[in-house]
């Protein structure tokens, strides 16, 4: 079993500690707060093992009638593998404290590249060994990564551009916007995301466009890639389907937006009505001849919870890369199956020149 | 003096009316309404005459205590050109009956390319000569005709990609969405928007992606065009400040969002607070290899209203496409020139390599 501590219960941490929980191979020993909020009390209805995250707050915990079983000094004495959900930032103010403890530790994408010993996404990293700590990219990243990977294994990437319309905040995050605008943000092109799709798959040419717009629900991006030899829209759409992380999103299946899709999400069961996949319009994925387009919906609240778990199996144990994979799939419930794209050989079918 | 009337008084027809209006060349007979609303109201207090856009319901005006100046045959027959500003599709209703008074017509982009003897923007178009109708392209389509004619003419356009994020509604159309949720409109890629651009410039190939986002300020676009011959990007910044109907928003003016840009529009004495040129991010143009990259905002209530006038002119007149634009633009303060921008040498001094 490995043993598993989560530092810091917000937003990606919570589904991380939710994601561990259920692998048969792990133990999820325990999460840290800073304070004793919703959050806090959310995990110790979870049965998490609840640890104070800033040694002199542990007092607040108590006074607020909250259980801890420590604090983040013997979380991290308790485990294999810690994964840092600070802020961004914070893991970088952290990192010092788990390299004291010797604590082998996973950061999230809002840190800077250079914080872990190798960039990771299941699908797009190269072989890594020996490492003692990896760096999940961003929500944004790993959604590219998830495209890019088998389009260039496939056809050649020539060059992708991408647009993305992020969204403005989290659900839970009422003070940021913007509202009733959609803002260059960063103003400057190509913006950070192309260069960090670099830290995984370094071959690719990418150049990004951002922008956040006032939605909470999920990213949209806008995706061209002019790849080396000319696919069909057929083709892309079934390597697409073939990816157990990328839903394509069924034509007539009536979901229009993040509203919908998440919808769809909850009526088929998942936690918190999470998408761990890639969300790949079906209707869009077209081809004007080596030009490729689709739309695809990214949640970033969940994407990188997968890749969480497989980076704490390549930073503990020897398992295979697909091993993983497919574990944590089977453990998750990952890989949307409409029955609308699925049933019926009718729509399976699609001409040869599409 | 040419004789001009509106036939629908929304969001574009009060905007051409006030433009015509402000036409030394030219004569505002009146304009039309359906029903006595607010807008009705309206006109009458700028001291435009009246009409009926439809017979019977004349009396309702009468009952509501505005004073009409007749029906729209009546209009229609004062006039020597009639600008056609009715809902999407509606032109195509009135068609028959500007036909059937000898009037010609100028229709919007919400029609077919079809409804005219030729697709117009003053900018992109080629000569156009005894035409009896002219379709002003939609918004978008101005905006991108507007850039894609200087980029093609000094560089050669390879080909564009262009993602719209599009607003959900105009502030006054309280009923339209989306709310939270940026959606794929329409799902497929690519959209209409780049076959329109065609409409006016045939030989520019340009794939454009649709979205719309619950905003109501502006379009954005996210452009990327391969050129033909590699540009600098300080030398497409001097391109595009150049071009009359292109605002370059300097870098530096705090100016990121169309809520700013209206702010500052209302500023510097707008009427409506409208901007009638693209807002090109300065900041965001860049150059990788041959392709260049930007954004730029397009306010889909007024980027087409000096479009109208030109093609008034081009209808009605000998003048040259030059002449109309220098006047239409002088008579309504068309350009607007930063003080941000010009003002000093050191920022217009950009390095030949940028």
């Amino acid at each position: 079993m490995i043993r598993v501590g989560v530092n810091g219960y917000g937003t990606i941490g919570k589904r991380v500690a939710d994601a561990v929980a259920a692998q048969p191979d792990m133990e999820l020993v325990g999460v840290t707060k800073t304070s004793p909020d919703y959050g806090a009390e959310g995990a110790l209805r979870h049965g998490y093992d609840l640890y104070a995250a800033i040694d002199d707050r542990a007092a607040a915990f108590d006074e607020a009638g909250l259980a801890t079983a420590g604090t983040l000094g013997d979380l991290l004495d308790a485990v294999d593998v810690i994964v840092d959900c600070a802020p961004a930032g914070v893991g970088e103010r952290n990192r010092p404290t788990y390299e004291a403890h010797g604590t082998p530790a996973i950061y999230q994408g809002g840190e800077d590249a250079g914080i872990a010993d190798a960039s990771f996404n299941a699908r797009a990293s190269g072989t890594i060994r020996d490492a003692d700590s990896l760096r999940v990219v961003s929500c944004n990243t790993t959604g590219l990564s998830r495209l890019l990977a088998p389009l260039d294994e496939a056809y050649g990437v020539e060059k992708a551009r991408v647009t993305l319309v992020r969204r403005g905040g989290d659900p839970s995050e009422t003070g940021r916007g913007p509202i009733n605008d959609v803002v260059p943000d960063p103003a400057a092109v190509p913006s950070h995301h192309g260069p960090d799709v670099n830290a995984v798959l370094p071959d690719v040419t990418v150049d990004t466009a951002a922008l956040k717009a006032p939605v909470t629900g999920m990213h949209t991006h806008s995706v061209n890639v002019t790849l080396e030899r000319e696919p069909t829209a057929a083709a892309v759409r079934e390597l697409l389907r073939a990816e157990t992380r990328v839903f394509l999103i069924p034509e007539h299946a009536g979901i229009d937006g993040a509203g919908t899709l998440k919808d769809y999400a909850a009526d088929v069961g998942r936690p918190r009505g999470d998408l761990w996949e890639n969300c790949v319009w079906e209707e869009s994925v077209s081809v004007q001849g080596r030009d490729l387009y689709l739309f695809q919906n990214i949640h970033q609240e969940a994407d990188v919870v997968p890749e969480n778990v497989d980076a704490v199996r390549t930073l503990a144990t020897d398992v295979s890369r697909e091993e993983s994979v497919a574990r944590t799939n089977e453990a998750l419930g990952v890989g949307l199956d409409s029955l609308l794209s699925d049933d019926g050989s009718a729509r399976g079918q699609v001409p040869a020149d599409d």
